[in-house]
């Protein structure tokens, strides 16, 4: 076991994956998070839950879930290089600007903002938006 | 020539592709897996064809021809970081999954899993899925 | 700061991102290009405008807009890893190809092609392409 190895990132709070993937996964200095939705933290026994069923409360979420996996890896915000958003609804883009910009005002960044694709897809039942990000640490 | 240069990796297994791509390029530890489908190997003067018209068969066959071009550039499943997984309808994720689980199963990882995300896009008529990965040797 | 601090990508022919996100992003050896579209280099006071309503104009124009991120990272197209090409409708494939080809024989690649994979999205109205960009420098 080196520095190098591959480690899975997995936050107490999130739910379990659906399928044999991580959370998040480390290995040097590369850092990635899988796609990320609204689910609030897990509760036993209990189907994941979204945050609400507006973009908002669920892009919110879906920060906060985004975040305890960089954090789980030793990293912030400030390393992330890369977010891909995707949305199920050309109208939520300029809410989801909005919410995007406010939230990192807040954050208090100290390095320039990740780049970002935003498309437009499908997601399951209830779902408004889901995030991944690829991080560089160091 | 260094250990760093960018080579293309492209098993003798592959179709060609349809446009001037690699169907994975490897540079320094950094390896990337182009978008892969569910066809059958190569057979020459015949155009490129899906393993069936079944999820599961194409998954399967998907995942041979991501893990063909890993192994051309010396890299196994263990080393993924990312998998993309696009699939046309939200009604096969469960069975994906089922897929997923299994075939990672088989495969004895020996390192955490990789993160995932998975979205539903519109693919090329009879394609049911797509996935490209995202490795980091070393 | 050190080498491997992470910088903004911002050319000066490009119009502001719509929200708290970098055009590009660099950080060691790592490039990062968001997601770009057929917008014409920015003008003062005018709203961001699309090349032209087809594929060809639109397509050009997103490499152009990718290519000069690139090169405020100090990267060509040889060090590009991965394009992720995002078209509306299906029936744009073999035209984007044929475009994709023929742009990159002019543009005298001396490394393999970039690896690649293209998915069917919805975008904002107007627009028929977007592409982003990992590259990695040598």
């Amino acid at each position: 076991m080196t520095e190098n190895a591959k480690t899975a990132l997995t936050p107490a709070t999130h739910t379990t994956p659906p399928a044999k993937f991580s959370h998040g996964v480390k290995k040097g200095n590369i850092l990635q998070v899988a796609g990320q939705v609204g689910f609030l933290p897990a509760v036993e026994g209990q189907a994941p839950t979204p945050a609400g069923p507006t973009l908002r409360e669920q892009t919110l979420q879906t920060f906060a879930n985004v975040k305890a996996i960089l954090e789980e890896g030793g990293a912030t915000w400030d390393d992330v290089m890369m977010m891909r958003v995707y949305l199920t609804d050309v109208d939520h883009f300029a809410e989801m600007n909005k919410i995007y910009n406010e939230y990192f005002e807040e954050q208090g960044l100290t390095a320039p903002a990740a780049a970002r694709t935003t498309v437009y897809v499908g997601l399951p039942k209830g779902l408004l938006i889901e995030i991944d990000a690829l991080a560089v640490l160091g």
